[in-house]
């Protein structure tokens, strides 16, 4: 991830990204320290390639990260430290939310100067 | 898009998701007002399947619209209004962006109850 916050300078598609939009329960419960370390073991995994990550006031959020193919986003599912934050989000964190993984056919963009 | 702000009810995969995350310049100058009609505009157009975007306060957003198949796409990038807002947004609204389009292939969630 650049300073934008924006993923620029991925390799040219095909790649895939997982789309995971989300509605934050009420209050923090450990949320904060979880989401940076998830981001942090996430950045280590073969075939990572980018991430890009909002959450507004209200809680609504999404997060899309990109991958190499679909055995780096299989890989990044089963990690054992992964497994017990998904199943805590899925109990605890997450009011709702939705997640897609879908292959990167074309990308454009512009870059800040 | 469902009171959650999530895309939720979607027909099965595969369909489409276009990507859009974006770095706004300083200052307001009609995007708002441009941003709520432009969601609006999509919502009618043939194919449109749901929507979901989010901003912080320091100006990072990501915006994931998703549609029925590419022909959708491709007639709302066309879309007369839309490429006033396109040209606009390259050229004034946002500091830096990245558009991809992707096929989604699987897709899962948690609803609120």
């Amino acid at each position: 991830m650049s300073d934008s916050g924006l993923a620029q300078g991925l390799p040219e598609p095909p790649y895939y990204a997982v789309i995971f939009s989300s509605r934050r329960t009420p209050g923090e419960n450990g949320y904060g320290a979880m989401a940076e370390r998830m981001l942090a073991l996430a950045r280590a995994q073969p075939g990572f390639l980018g991430v890009e990550s909002v959450r507004d006031a209200e809680g609504l959020g999404i997060t899309v990260s990109y991958w190499r193919d679909e055995g780096s986003i299989a890989g990044w599912k089963r990690h054992a430290e992964h497994l017990v934050a998904q199943e805590r989000g899925r109990r605890e964190w997450y009011a709702a939310f939705e997640l897609r993984v879908a292959r990167v056919e074309r990308a454009r963009g512009k870059r800040a100067p």
